[in-house]
């Protein structure tokens, strides 16, 4: 096992190894995937002490060096954690098989038939933050999708990402999956080798900070997944209902102010300021809130003046910016303009205006009448996500097992030959069962 | 329509106010969208007198400068490329929508309803080679799939290529599309300005040489899709029937040499390769192909020594590298090594041999019993191709309409908020109708 928590000269040696076996995980079963993922459940139930110990050595050292307290918060590895984990494990197994689904079939002339099928991206190097739950989740993630996974966890849990990954590790392989469907590093170092990995790398998921995120992305020509912003907007429309709004949005805002679903801007229908900006900056304010408001939103609340680059900024703090905009277009207009294609969401009691805006909401989630905070994996049944992406290829939103998928044509013939086709001989006669 | 085929400092302004429209071209009915490619064939067949003239002009410069024989077939358009052009432009109209789709439909709670619906991906960035039809087929695909398109064709059809283009955009925005649905660069030096439009182009096709599609890709931050190698294979299996084998090769190999989806190399089981390499000798080279053998190889047919590097190589050409292996899985390891993850096949009679070969083969097509020359948008029954990509995200293989759609995540509630269900108030139900 020595070799897959490498030192950072041996990252490339690793991702060649880890990749030699990708290609065998893309054959093993539905049945011996699932069993490897209950034998993972049941190793780190079973060893729940030496992880807690581990947990407990890790929290230690960030008191000492002083981990400021959200980190702390993340960094816990306690029962509670691991009674999620092991449901996540146990919700996964019952998730269908995303690989082997037939896409597509077709016979293109008699006896030559073609199938579009799922299989395994191959390797995903996935660098994440604090929560050593977000190991076990995407290990597992990866191994029901028939990926290999190559694992950068953030330093201050070493401890307990090391853990984890031997138990991890050591079920996976006892279950008959191969060495290399699971390897960790350990320095940030690392991370710039595995970024020039592209022959054995197929995917990098960077979670963490946006920087973070944006610097994977502009040092790797390997394709990142990700979110490089979450400006979220909520917009109230004419026919907004105030009752209902002024709930939405402190929950869009409040609920957890430093998630990327969280809103960031309010845009309000000037017909419709002077019924919802006054209760709702009294809800607001006594909930913590600042509000930031153009010229125009000063004449109904004493919000803050705000500046023009505030409606471009990811606050993910108590802070909202405001703007009154003449109409729906004009509030579509600045979305396209400012937000960073994340999540999106019209308040109004009109179809027709509802309709519009998710049609030209250039976004990857465009709600009508609910929280932004909605947009998870969880949340839409996904089971777990690996993350949210904000580019419109691949995967878009919150990202699942269908994201860990690609697919190859299988084509089945009987000596078939393109000559044949292309002088005439033959033609083709597509039939889609 | 000045301001579209424009100057090379005005490209980034050129390319917002292309983006700019592409919102509006999401919500484009299918009708309008079908009604405008019918409009753009009847201005193609009723103009070919003008647009024949403009070729005729383009050749006689070519001819003046000696382009080589290739490219001069590829630059002429005339009645026979017009009709193909017609007829492709038919075929597309009688293809199912790409948008509006429905991929996922769930009730995550009582009104709280969930639909991922394909949308297009936006703007794209193409550039092509000298074949003025691949303009028409890529102006078309993309506006059949609700996407704007920024089009550089080969310099050595500007005449054509600027008709073709007055053309289309004049019967498009006659039919109602929006005016940035589609813009014509003309220099070589306003792709280099192309490459740093990010904010406004969200994908980029290069196609055309290799050296091209790897200098785009490593100078650019927009996503690109498309291939850089077709290093092809054949592995003719223990079981191989070598009567069909040897015209299934001269296929792969000589239908047309240039091509991306031609065989580069054959790989021979040991236990075959005397019943199949010497009728195989005789058959190419009579067809003017030069065999480069393994050592082993020399031992039953008198073709040339092949260094280590020809099995990497994508001749393009009358060449063919070949390798006597020892069993199937050194087949795959050889291919999966030496591969481009293009096309590869598998001769043989053996059911699990097939199966295994195309599970463990980490390629966007994997055969049996069939040229890798099929490998192609038409011939997959895809009505036409913007590209074959040997990227794994988003599209694999020939790419026609489904690779230039995505999706957006639209979310239906009735004020509900994430707070309900964070505080176990509610709880999600995920049904799937």
């Amino acid at each position: 096992m020595d070799d897959r928590t490498a030192a950072p000269r041996g990252i490339a040696a690793l991702a060649r190894k880890v990749k030699s076996d990708s290609f065998q995980m893309a054959s093993l079963s539905e049945d011996l995937r699932n069993k490897a993922l209950a034998m993972i459940s049941d190793a780190l139930v079973e060893n729940k002490a030496a992880i807690f110990a581990a947990n407990e050595a890790d929290l230690a050292a960030g008191t000492e060096i002083g981990l400021p307290g959200p980190v702390m918060k993340r960094l816990k590895f306690d029962e509670a954690k691991l009674r999620d984990a092991a449901e996540g494990l146990a919700g996964l197994i019952s998730l269908p098989d995303p690989l082997f689904r037939t896409l597509l079939e077709r016979e293109l002339d008699d006896g030559l038939l073609l199938r579009q099928i799922t299989c395994p991206i191959g390797v995903i190097g996935v660098i994440f933050e604090s929560r050593p739950d977000a190991l076990i989740q995407i290990a597992s993630l990866c191994l029901k999708s028939g990926n290999c996974a190559i694992l950068k966890g953030g330093s201050e849990a070493m401890r307990t990402n090391k853990i984890l990954y031997d138990l991890i590790f050591g079920a996976g392989v006892r279950a008959g999956v191969p060495e290399g469907f699971l390897a960790l590093v350990e320095s940030r170092a690392d991370i710039d080798e595995l970024l020039t990995c592209h022959e054995s790398i197929d995917l990098l998921i960077p979670r963490g900070s946006n920087e973070f995120v944006r610097h994977i992305m502009a040092r790797s020509s390997i394709p990142v997944m990700g979110h490089s912003d979450g400006v979220c907007h909520i917009f109230a429309d004419k026919s907004v209902d105030a009752a209902k709004a002024v709930p939405l949005i402190r929950d869009a805002k409040t609920q957890y102010v430093a998630a990327c679903n969280a809103v960031e801007s309010l845009l309000v229908h000037s017909e419709a300021a002077a019924r919802l900006l006054p209760p709702l900056y009294a809800d607001l304010t006594a909930c913590g809130v600042k509000l930031r408001g153009c010229p125009r939103t000063l004449d109904f609340i004493p919000a803050e003046p705000a500046e023009e680059a505030d409606f471009d900024r990811e606050y993910l703090d108590y802070v909202l910016s405001v703007r009154i905009v003449d109409d729906l277009d004009a509030a579509i207009a600045h979305i396209n303009r400012h937000g960073s294609h994340h999540t999106d969401c019209i308040l109004t009691e009109d179809d027709s205006s509802a309709e519009r805006f998710m049609l030209l909401v250039d976004s990857a989630g465009v709600y009508r009448n609910c929280s932004t905070r909605f947009a998870d994996g969880f949340r839409y049944g996904f089971g777990a996500e690996v993350g949210i992406s904000t580019g419109k290829l691949h995967a878009r939103g919150p990202v699942g097992l269908q994201g860990l998928v690609t697919y190859k044509y299988r084509l089945y013939g009987q000596g078939h030959i393109v000559g044949d086709y292309a002088e005439g001989r033959k033609s083709f006669h597509f039939k889609d069962p």
